[in-house]
């Protein structure tokens, strides 16, 4: 049994908890909240030790691995902190938000044989998953162009808005890694626009868009498209598409449930999309846990690490600088 | 060149008068209708000739072949006229109500080898067609069900239904030759049941049902599921399943077109289905006339005859039966 | 919490244990099986106590309910035993094979305010119960028609076959509860016919069938089509469609995952369907028993009962007598 | 009845000819191809006049209207010469590949009453047009973005591709039609890239690209995507979806029929795709046939006319020197 702590005790703390626990192979070691009234909520829940200090956590050598779930700003002292006390960390997206913090991170654990793996769950969803795996396995023949569409149902808290970086960093970063996930080569060039016409006084008042379209560009050509938009009225739209040249690929959206219905004005409607991404990809959760766990029992290298976080945000900061300038930014433009 | 003489000028007559035109290996030797304005609209619509009556369509050396798409109580009797005269027949479903009249028609005919083509339209629709195909070429395994259903958009007119002869002759009919153009077994059982839900006033004073359930059985034990209804809110239901041991075809429902809606309370609401048979089976229309060119041009019997049309009779007189009687009947009971 | 022990520790009280664990108003309140290492493992796996006999948890003032998962000949016994000690009951169906032991049970518990649920999982599943609430809340207007499709991915072991009580008490019994829960009225009349196809050898040893077809009828002549294979190439196949005059409900099949293969020989090729009902049903067993624990916590009536567990073999019995005589069979020649 | 004179008698003029002859309210005034036996076949096929040159046809006064299908580079000229005969014209995409020509062209019209249409045939398609028609009518709320995908089923000829004018004026020039069609405002800014992917020698020799995404904004934001490539392995690739912020609608593709299969190995499997544009799109071209006699007739505007064709040229510019000039480009700059 792995035992695995996990530091922050929010909604995702939560879940990952949960799926801690749901482990065949792996048990909670502790949680640790700096609000110290949500970690005594998820420790009564699961019936798990609540601990006092990150320190704490740490120092105990009954704690084989580190989940970190608090807030953005926490992560890279966290990473380095773990790494430091040798302990194995699965941290959720992103690193930071700023490159030259995440670049002082790197520059902290380099050399660290220590699996670090980074929180992109929807690499874990198997549809998604079944894409990249239909381009590796070669069903789809040479891959040219990839379409990744996603939507959240309904605008975050504005409070969350203000410290997210901006949808590219926040949002698009997850597309981001999910082209690089699919395409099988580094992105050169990056082109993006943005818009303001879901909630163009709030995007505004942020400095930020609602609505954003990238292309990403590989060195031999191949084409990724990303499609944003921070609400979609008929709910959490997660779509995936490959083209090659000897087929086509697409992970589908899931409704709610199966049933659909017809009458006299349609047929076959089907249910609301699931809603939001702690039923979308409750799946890929538990299966991130999973890999995580496979990481450190076998010291295999995790399938996303550091470096993917990474080139995710460079993408997000060749995204922003293209709305600026209006052009086409080559990546080794950033860093 | 085919040159088919069309009796009956009715919407199907026109529309057959239509599709013979439109096929580059046949054209329209002439129209004929009891109503002389109806022949004279065809006439005029698509530049043909009015003829004045029956005898004159027969007696033309011109007329290589005839489409009757007069009403039910004259097919027989010119079927009869048709080969006595000479002339390769495509003849609307039913041959007649009665059976004993299908069967003196038989004895008239006997030994013409002239085509007796039978109007079962369905068995050209393409998804249909596949779905057999699929029976046929073995992808599907060994063949234990079939699921035929089939339901109206709406209910037809009273005055229809009155000389339709009930449901199982007039509707199900075509759901007895669909389930033997699947099952590639000719039928040894039947067992049916009819209910009065839809339109119950109306089914009382006609003797007839509006939702009816057949289920036939082959010797070998080959199940085919009949599910029928006068009308259906949500439009024209044309479903054909069938389940062998090594798969599942299924000829699924048309929309309208294929545009589907999103929106806060569904996803992926489609079109009404097309609506009514006419727009359904544009294509199957087409190719039946097709194939009656060819069994004409080649020689080769059609690929539904004469004795089909007697075979669905059959069944609708054992369905008849069972529901009379709450018990299976075998098919040799009928004759 | 509630705290509930499990009797039966094979693959179904393994998951149903499982299931309890993570309810977070239940808690698993002890395991026993007659084969006491199937106990220990999952004593071991969730951290719960193993039981020593029934006797043990039934005395147990900590044990606040009761989940039946043992073989079905103990079904009886261990409801009346339970009912006896003042335990409410999930009990796995069937009660049991046997009409009479079935109504001796009945007469032994009569009175009980105890809940005592049945295992119907079927009816927790979320596409289903959709097909049900829509017809429910008036959306198919007044419902004529119900196929119930159930296929089984593949045969399961002989020596299961073998005390099975055959395909209609077996298989055919959740169709039968799925088709009175959509209904909403009693059947009154059964026809059913089965077929040798899959496994003729076997079948034929067995006196058993691998493929049937039932109708079923109420008394205002509502129809419900049930069709069963005990193997299905392309895997577990669970649909269920509800026809009215107002609409279609269809609760479709579920694929393993939502990526679609397009290629040059077809298109929208999906993934093989989940397999097998553990999957399959994964939600609808948590929402059992999550059901299960509002009946206990709340004193009210759960959803599916002692009676409904009754009803479905009475309509098992009544298909056996139809297949046997040809003819359609009241349910009241039943009793 | 409207009598219409086909120019052009490959296979496109061959098919409008045929449509006109199926139209209830028009008729073929004759045809006329610079290859004789080309217009012959025709004219033998339907029953209709050869004319013996462009002459004849604009000379003679029983000819009301004239549609244009012969090579692109007379398109301008017999606009010219049609509209100085007193001729409403339905021409062929696109006017010419040359936007000075195009704008010669207009200049010489200008001023006419006449009808002239372009024949963008895929705005008559049922499904694109309900997506329009959605946003129109507002079920989407307020538009934010659009992608159409195209892709051809497999490489044109080497000597149609050397006469094309490249892809962005050739192929994706039916997008950009479609893109304005469905935003409902005007483009301003083009961003585009291409790669060579699929026949890379061949495009580089033709100074071509075989893959393209192309993002077009217009001034309020609004965001459309077209992606492109000159071959799918599944077939001709033909959706378009747009998301409002009350919804989304998709026009999704054609499989050649409904029939789907499912064996041990995947469920659901479609038939391919209808293959090619005079298949995929039958339906509208006749109704553009429809729409191009109405608009004569009624004397009102056409749906499509000449500014959309030039429209969608300056959009092909303007991607062809976004690709040169790796930024994006005002429409403005192109004029």
């Amino acid at each position: 049994m792995l035992s695995i702590a996990v530091l922050g005790c929010g909604r995702i703390g939560r879940m990952h908890a949960a799926n801690i626990a749901a482990h065949p192979a792996a048990r909670v070691a502790g949680v640790f909240d700096v609000h110290r009234p949500a970690a005594d909520e998820v420790g009564a829940l699961l019936g798990v030790r609540v601990c006092d200090s990150v320190e704490a956590v740490l120092a105990d050598p009954a704690v084989d691995a580190v989940l970190i779930a608090s807030s953005t700003p926490t992560h890279a002292d966290l990473i380095e902190a773990c790494i430091a006390a040798g302990k194995p960390v699965l941290c959720e997206k992103p690193i930071d938000l700023d490159l030259a913090r995440v670049d002082a991170c790197a520059a902290k654990i380099a050399g660290t044989q220590l699996p670090v793996m980074l929180g992109f769950v929807r690499r874990f969803d198997a549809g998604h998953r079944a894409v990249r795996d239909a381009v590796a396995a070669g069903d789809l023949g040479n891959l040219h162009q990839v379409i990744v569409t996603s939507r959240d149902p309904g605008l975050a808290p504005v409070a969350y808005l203000e410290a997210s970086g901006g949808i590219f960093r926040d949002m698009t970063i997850h597309d981001f890694d999910m082209a690089r996930f699919v395409l099988g080569e580094e992105v050169t060039e990056v082109w993006a626009t943005g818009s303001r016409l879901l909630e163009p006084a709030l995007m505004e008042k942020l400095g930020d868009y609602d609505t954003v379209t990238v292309v990403l560009r590989t060195a031999s050509g191949r084409q990724a498209i990303i499609n944003n938009a921070r609400k979609a009225a008929y709910g959490y739209d997660q779509r995936v598409e490959a083209h090659g040249d000897g087929g086509l690929a697409i992970s589908e959206n899931h409704p709610a449930h199966r049933m659909v219905l017809s009458r006299a004005e349609f047929t076959a409607r089907a249910a609301p999309l699931q809603n939001f991404f702690i039923e979308r990809y409750r799946e890929a959760f538990a299966a991130e846990i999973g890999a995580f766990v496979t990481a450190v029992t076998t010291g295999r290298a995790p399938d996303v690490g550091f470096a993917d976080g990474r080139a995710a945000l460079v993408l997000a900061e060749a995204a922003l600088r293209s709305v600026a300038e209006g052009r086409t930014v080559a990546v080794s433009e950033i860093g």
